[in-house]
């Protein structure tokens, strides 16, 4: 089998060089040279291009920034759909919005080609370990096709439903994420100015009602969950400006389908404000800062 | 030991009795005839005010609406703190701000007599069951006197820290409980509007980094948390004026220390938006309401 | 001088009617035949498609409702720039985000021509009687050949600076009046729950720092500004679907400069929220909807 | 006629003063030795306590930092109500919740002693100029009474209903106010940040439907207003934390009657944000720093 990877960056060269491990024939394309050098070190076949890649494969697999990136490389002039050959399949495994990857997989299905979205949790560090968990939207059919392929490259896979879902499952989380952690950050900074200690009051809410992956895992105060950013100046950790990323998908998706989201509108512009300040490349944990006084 | 109970309603009613249950002497005094009755036919002795109970106790325990009632109960012209005896303790299990029951404390210490703080978590079920939880602002000594009292009404007790600890953690849980609980009911209506099957997206937030107490154990979509409000109508749970009234607590402690909350004052009002619309005796978790179109 | 106008809807049918009073020839496209057939009747010269329509013209002005439709007209495979003459000129005065039509400009200079934006204020009573106001994006050489075209549709006309900056004049704009209408009602039912006479509260607010366009010219509280929405139903205004796609534009423009609006992203959720509940086609002032008490 | 004036600090000791220009008798309280003095040295007659400036007076004026400091002066052990003679009048200056005057008013009818509230706008300027604007909550045959006193210390007097409407009148502009403050800056920020001449911006939005006292008057913005705080560093303005004290009675003032303000809610934590970050003293235009970057 031969798999064609479009998009060798942080996320992606790690997952492309996961395949190779696991003895996989990979095709690779991206812009930067240095990534592509990578690559072939490690054993990859350089293409010139998207459509050199994917007309040689069985799988396309893509991991790109945006939404306009998907529709350039499937759809565009020198779209990959119009090579591919019928019966093949591609994964998508970048993180946009769920209306992009449905009009790619309409489009491929012209083609006899279907396409199934995969978004990936686990951040770099994952991508590396080879411990991503993949959320996969598309149909039961599919699905058994692209499960034992990304378990080359992750631990875990969820089927979300049809395409679309995976992306969907991934917005709504990371919205709820992304508030719980600014809510858990808030009620930290609340209960240290009123002077409780602030291992009681995490201990207090881990056991109770407040509870949440973002107290108990990633507590944003310093020094409560072991391991976690706050521990190291918020580094090494899922950056501010990709959690607002991800905000900027849900209340994007939200509005095309006039979902009102109160809370997930002013957490994107909290991390708005945390980026602009700042801390884009820190822990989005770091939204603790914006509950402290400044240091001058 | 003779114990004066002060507040005998739908909680400390039931407090009242477990202590009777467990064969203490109790004083109960309340506003309310009816609460009275009940409480005389469970074998409480009947007082006439709150000095003519605490007069005689060697522990107060009190369970009062809000702040006010709480100081004059104990500060008021006929404020119990005067007629107590030296080396006597009181427990106030109200749901107050953190200042006045420190204020309170500092007064008792000039009658020699301890006050701590323990709200409760766990509601009138828990109360009636014997199973609260009690979250204690205290001294380590009183905290040692005030476990085997409170071990009769609950099952856990926490040293939060000194007085004032224990409204300090609950208002910080609750406050973070009230936001994670709106932010799981935007994620689930976004998710639902998208067109993903809301029991696959449950599935992903619960082993994912969205899961919080709000998603797991009382997801506010119907049928997602097994004996969840939402699967009843949202009746016999934790009421969503309860929740607006923590809420305000927290949101007044914060102006009080200058703390911003800028989701837990966007959520204090979310709620208030509730229950103007008439779900104010619902569970909380009916803030879905607010994100789900009118049903006219 | 021949005229293109592309987009013959409730906006654009009559300010090319006004063209026609005016004496100017004038050659349209819609995708509406209805349109069209009004277009035809009021002496206006139909043409199969955009290209057709422009490839004759002096002057191309459009009035198309998202961004999408601004770059397939344009830029598209079918895009008029590829077939306008050089030196001729292009009015967009869709509401759109400011990045297109820059991108759009960019590509006009390519073929040496002129493209500008100036969207309007003063909606579809405004168009019908060539009262609009618009906000023009341009050099100064280009403003000053677009004034007189203008003037035949609308009675004033402000140079906001360069291509994109008519259409910034007005989200930043219309983001302020969004937040403030809401505002305005907040602080109206506020006031009218508290006791106080909703005149007297107009009156103190319109005399003092709380006044704004909301407050005078346009309260939501019915009965307080002469001729306002709110004092017929809240029909014949600025739809709060119109509202909502306007702050989304703003939202949006801010995202893609990384700017935070924390008012303005909730002020979208707002009316996201009142759109949903059954009000997308009432002003706008029927914000105030959501802070009263449901009629049941 | 002899004026007791309660509160001689920034405000009250000017508003003072400009009685005494006028020809008053007045007596003064202040806990402050050193205001007391410049009273004298004004020609006022010190007293001991409210008490004994009240006891002789015809009218009471009071200009206290809060309700507490309004119930003790009037209600406490050594209130004033309790001393005033039959008939005699009060005016309370302060900015409060609109519960408590309405209390202390109707404690006053007990004694005879008609309460009204006169909250002001103008701030220290204003009432060293004596050109405060009083915003009255009194019965039509009080008001009539306290206008001329009024007048001695300010320019408008506007009735705005019943004993407290005042202080609603009061806290719902100024809510407003706030809002609109960060609606500007909002608008202001981003359009600066879109490209658009801050000017021209400015212009758009003044003569459009954006306009606002704070867009006209006080623009957040260097150099947009003559006059402005913006101007001149944001000092000599309305300090960030006095509207935040409004806000925040606006908002406890809203609980109480259990009205969702969402913007009123979020305003109040943006300036409470503002406050923390070491801006509390300067005008609240300032907070167009919040949507700033950092210069570090």
């Amino acid at each position: 089998m031969k798999i064609a990877f479009i998009g060798l960056g942080n996320m992606g060269g790690s997952m492309a060089q996961n395949l190779l491990k696991a003895g996989q024939t990979v095709l690779g394309y991206d812009l930067s040279e240095k990534a592509l050098q990578q690559f072939a070190e490690s054993g990859g076949i350089v293409c010139d291009s998207p459509q050199a890649a994917a007309e040689q494969a069985d799988v396309v697999i893509s991991m790109l920034p945006a939404a306009k990136h998907v529709r350039d490389v499937y759809l565009g002039e020198m779209g990959i759909l119009a090579v591919m050959r019928a019966g093949s399949l591609c994964i998508d495994s970048s993180t946009i919005d769920p209306q992009t990857i449905k009009d790619v997989a309409a489009e491929g299905l012209k083609h006899q080609v279907q396409v199934c979205d995969a978004p990936v949790s686990g951040g770099t560090i994952g991508a590396k370990a080879g411990t991503l968990t993949f959320m996969v939207g598309a149909d039961d059919v599919t699905y058994e096709r692209v499960q034992p392929i990304l378990s080359f490259m992750g631990k875990n896979t969820v089927h979300c439903g049809a395409v679309g879902a995976g992306q969907i499952a991934k917005i709504c989380n990371n919205m709820i994420l992304g508030i719980s952690m600014a809510a858990v950050a808030e009620g930290m900074a609340l209960g240290s100015r009123l002077g409780i200690d602030t291992h009681a009051l995490a201990g207090v809410i881990n056991s109770s009602s407040g509870r949440c992956w973002s107290s108990e895992i990633c507590n944003p105060w310093p020094d409560i969950s072991p391991n976690a950013p706050a521990g190291r100046g918020y580094t090494d950790g899922f950056a501010s400006q990709l959690m607002l990323k991800d905000l900027g998908l849900a209340i994007e998706a939200a509005g095309q389908v006039k979902q009102p989201v109160l809370l997930g509108g002013l957490a994107q512009q909290l991390y708005q404000q945390l980026c602009l300040q700042g801390n884009a490349h820190l822990d989005f944990s770091s939204i603790i800062q914006q509950y402290l006084p400044r240091e001058n």
